[in-house]
């Protein structure tokens, strides 16, 4: 059997969207865009309408929709709430669709609009999230956020947690420096995420800003079995 | 004292010049350029003339000038030899001005023009370029060249070798996560650098062209004393 091709994209500026029309690409943004999606779905969410720009995000609002929306961690000052997963409580969200923008993951989910399906990782979702990329049978790109189009060590690092879990299923192989490097990244962390973390850049920005309460949560396994999709530029939870 | 700053660039892509107008930019690009430019000035080479473009190189050959020049570990037919270090020997190139041109490294050195100084690194003079870079008193940028625009191993774990003699210094501090990973991908490589790099894409891509010979000694540290820089769009020995 032809093994599956597994590849790892450090940052937006090095995605090839020619080089990934078959594959599935799971995007990656820990801290926080993707951790808050996933819980968003936990939480019962109906979809997310993910936008690019602070405009199109306030025309929802002015619509009456709920809307997260944040730049460099900070509020906008119309939206409802912010990009901490704990925002996206029950209360809040069940039933609901909510229009997302961010920093850095909203932008990525357009770049990748000519794959075969886009899908969203974290910690928050890694064992449920495996083992549905292990049904579709389709070459697969782990494409880390990064910051500000820079290469970050979180996203890296939870990359190299999917690839250690697909490379071991024997139905993926890899050619792909990038996914090796992750690999060395993960195993460097998995026995304490956390205090790996503590040297990120981002982990001082979000100190900083008084925003980093919600960095265990995003950093523990299987908090959900949902695998939030796009469908139609929205995205959905597959198992709901 | 303010400590200096010290970055790394992964890929060509993650190059942003506008940062880094008042750095030292270090071209890292070790399987083959930059540990063959080093082997040049060991050899006695006057001064390297690098150039982007085939049609340069051509042009340059037929104004009678030594010609190293291949695309993608093929020697180009017009072009005197190619890239491996081991080609140039103290016959050939003592004395001389060598027009050079590969797949990865040329088109950088381009890219960072607009830096404070751009010089060559590899294994080969890791130590006399860190002392080097030690006395500038100016922040330093890691330039991977990667492969074909791509993240690599090979030149990402030199990286980490310069950082780790960097940063043990205590005049450079960073807040990088590149260059925190590369440190880390070092220091899983640093007992058996050979073994580690057995991983990488570059090592197949030359073993199968039958190019492999040159890696131990690519990988082995302080041939040479040689510190080649770029003065006025040519690479010269900053300690001839």
């Amino acid at each position: 059997m032809k093994k599956r091709k597994l590849e790892t994209c450090l940052s937006p500026l090095l995605y090839e969207p020619g080089d990934h029309k078959g594959s599935i690409v799971v995007i990656i943004d820990i801290l926080r865009a993707t951790s808050a999606i996933c819980t968003a779905f936990e939480n019962g969410a109906r979809s997310i309408i993910p936008v690019e720009t602070v405009e199109e995000a306030r025309q929802f609002k002015e619509k009456g929709f709920l809307v997260a929306a944040e730049r460099d961690g900070y509020v906008l000052d119309f939206a409802d709430f912010g990009n901490s997963p704990f925002n996206f409580t029950r209360e809040r969200v069940e039933g609901k669709t909510i229009v997302y923008s961010t920093t850095n993951g909203t932008g990525i989910i357009k770049m990748a609009e000519s794959a075969s399906e886009i899908v969203i990782g974290s910690f928050l979702n890694i064992t449920s999230l495996t083992r549905w990329l292990e049904k579709q049978e389709k070459d697969v790109v782990l494409f880390c956020a990064g910051w500000k189009n820079r290469f970050n060590l979180e996203d890296s690092v939870c990359a190299g947690a999917f690839a250690e879990r697909l490379l071991g299923t024997s139905l993926y192989h890899t050619i792909c420096d990038s996914t090796l490097a992750v690999l060395d990244l993960w195993r460097l962390a998995k026995d304490d995420p956390e205090g790996y973390i503590e040297k990120a850049a981002q982990r001082s920005r979000l100190r900083d800003k008084g925003l980093d309460d919600c960095i265990p949560f995003c950093l523990s396994a299987d908090f959900t079995e949902s695998i939030p999709i796009i469908k139609n530029g929205i995205l959905v939870n597959n198992i709901s």
